[in-house]
């Protein structure tokens, strides 16, 4: 067993990390503090993430806990799900021994701070148990894991209060499992390929990730299980009850806890993603009178369209929060064109993220008045937009304009504000790297 | 049981239906008839639908089924999945009462042809049965079904070629079921909760959908089988087996034929179709040299995206049935903006697909000599672009301007083409109706 052990641990939880580094489901953006109310967890917890699979069922050259998603690898988001989580120490990424340097160039680049990365074994209890015995390595015996929760790496969505309750339940009874209600129908076949008999569906749960194990029961049961569990076996849980007499706990999971099995998860895993950035923007008006009477129209036709709008008139002093709690931004120009604004929010979008998680998304938005509209020197400028973005996507942001004429007849200003919101919409949910830099018509 | 009959019924299988009606996974776009090499169907089978499910698992208000992808809701791909196979002769559709005029919608909108629509019972077996019932009221003896084949409304990707061995199957051995392996392990649990033991996975499969019974075998199962099969049970194969004394014959089915369960699953299915929609486009070049020689270029960096490009002078003649088989088109305009050619081009796809089931996507491509660049009178027509786009998503076509400089410098022309293909896979991809009428720089 190979350990990339510490070159590939990266200790970085410096100043240079931003406090919100990425997309989660519950809308508790970056929290890695208990949540109120909840028990705290006062015992140690390590986790294992088996991900040495091949992702043969994707129909991919590329394993599925590596393919992208936003410019991601999928895994980094599970890693993302378990670092978030205060209580959580250590987190033992087993894959194959070919991508170890690939998982260590994912570490670096996302500056993952848990990470320990070992090569795994032919099977996936092989895998597993190479993780385990990687956790008696680290440290003394005081720092060693009381719970061991293990996981998948293609299920990047699971939340912290699930992980909480498994790891009670593995504390309280030796071991935990998820379960799922059966999506389809269980039956048995004849060895002939005929149908023997079909079983209850009201009796049988489909068993899912993620489980805990005391750190005993784990280490006992690869201890005692035979070479024909370490080659055929699958479920940890069964080698818990066989080996240790140890009974799981089940807990009903939330749909979330789904897993990326196909090319087609792919897509619903980053329509997940994609769906959880775009909820809201943030528009900077400058403070100045006209742009906040458009950020009025422009809250109401966003909220028609399920996206929140906080007018701010910049992103100094306490709303500097922004720059690390938003990822969408609108930057408003009334009179003239005024790309500084948009290369000054740049600058500080990239001081403040300097290893964005997830593609940022900044709108320019210029309202012309009819008088600016008709005078050639106010051309639209085209190439300073897109030259301006090119060098932006390099950072992790998209940047995108917006113009329309500030109408005096109301009804056609409002069609504008409305046709602005939809192109913003859109923009923010599709963030398309192609589209950076257009400056498009409302 | 109410049955919408003939009203609903919609017999159009006129010119006005175009050969080509939608996406299919395959390839083998709009062809009903019987693929070459495979062994013709000759006794008739008909399907039954069950689509009254309420979708709760979606969290969506809208039942799944009736869920819009691009336009169009769910179950009308499930239903033109059925009506493209030649030997299928009616498809009944179970809806809950209270959908049987959004059904009757559903049909005429989209012109479907072998449709009858009945209303549903309370549980999914009462449904099926009044779906097998109302087989029986259509016509006289001889055109009764010999094979009656079941499939759920929210698994649209169902391929011919596994519907043949099914009814194949059926015929043979009375019964038959698609089968998938178990994508997690099943467990048994005791009452409180904990793992009683778990399953074997090799010895057990997941039943899926479609299922094909005869006739005799289908009818004979619902006469016999208890009221509490009628509230409880969920596997029509068990119901043959136990009543009929019927084994059925399992197949392994495609991964294709996933069920839309959650609302992720929706953004799925969403992609599937658009990545089947945007595999190719074809270029109307007007038969001009600099247009030829562009396209030439274009074929090449739309390749390197994994998008195939057909150049063609026109849209008469032979290649009139570009309007049929093709969703993108690419009009190029050199020297002189043009839009009148794609006015031209959006009337005759309006001609050929007077019901369009998917959207098909006009890219006008405008390209510029440095002269006009520098010209004034040659300005965009921002807004004639704009109004012309709107009309026609009327229509169902979704028209976009992507323009550039004909540069001398032929690095310069390289990289404008490079991006005006990285622009277009984008726009064909991602069908944006927000975007339309938006006149992009490349």
């Amino acid at each position: 067993m190979e350990v990339l052990h510490p070159n590939v641990r990266n200790k970085c939880e410096g100043p240079g990390r931003p406090a919100n580094p990425g997309v989660f489901l519950d809308g508790r953006a970056g929290k890695g503090d208990t949540c109120s109310g909840e028990p705290s967890i006062d015992f140690p917890v390590s986790v294992v993430l088996p991900a040495g699979g091949t992702g043969e069922r994707t129909g991919l050259h590329t394993p599925k806990q590596f393919c992208s998603l936003l410019g991601r690898p999928l895994i980094s988001y599970t890693i993302q799900a378990f670092e978030r989580v205060s209580w959580i120490q250590h987190i033992v990424v087993v894959v194959a021994k070919e991508s170890m340097g690939l998982m260590a160039d994912i570490i670096q680049r996302f500056q993952h701070h848990k990470v320990l990365v070992v090569s795994g074994g032919s099977t996936r209890h092989r895998s597993i148990c190479n993780g385990v015995l990687a956790l008696d390595e680290e440290g003394t015996a005081p720092d060693r894991p009381r719970v061991v929760i293990i996981h998948d790496a293609v299920r990047p969505f699971v939340e912290e209060g699930f992980l909480r309750e498994i790891a009670v339940a593995a504390k309280d009874h030796g071991a935990a499992g998820a379960i799922r209600p059966l999506v389809s129908t269980v039956i048995a076949t004849t060895s002939e390929g005929f149908l023997d008999h079909s079983l209850e569906r009201a009796k049988y749960r489909a068993s899912e990730m993620p489980q805990g194990f005391t750190h005993h029961v784990i280490r006992q049961a690869y201890q005692r299980c035979t070479e024909a569990d370490f080659e055929f076996g699958t479920e940890c849980l069964h080698l818990a009850l066989q080996y240790c007499g140890t009974n799981a706990k089940l807990i009903e999971g939330p749909p979330t806890l789904w897993k990326v099995t196909y090319k087609k998860d792919l897509a619903a895993a980053e329509s997940v993603l994609k769906e959880s950035l775009s909820e809201s923007a943030c528009m900077i008006t400058g403070g100045r009178t006209a742009a906040a009477a458009l950020a009025e129209a422009f809250q109401k036709a966003a909220g028609a369209l399920h996206m929140g709008l906080d007018p701010i008139p910049d992103v100094t002093a306490e709303n500097s929060r922004y720059l690390l709690k938003e990822s969408n931004f609108i930057q408003v120009s009334i009179n003239g064109h005024c790309l500084s604004e948009v290369e000054a929010l740049i600058k500080a979008l990239e001081e403040a993220n300097p290893a964005a998680l997830h593609p940022l998304v900044i709108i320019w938005m210029r309202v012309l008045t009819e008088d600016e509209a008709s005078d050639s020197s106010t051309a639209a400028p085209t190439s300073a937009l897109l030259d301006m973005a090119s060098t932006a996507k390099l950072h992790q942001i998209l940047l995108y304009g917006i113009q329309f004429l500030q109408s005096k007849d109301s009804e056609r200003w409002q069609r504008s504000v409305t046709r602005a919101a939809e192109i913003t919409r859109t923009l923010i949910r599709e963030r398309s790297p192609a589209l950076v830099g257009q400056l498009l018509q409302a």
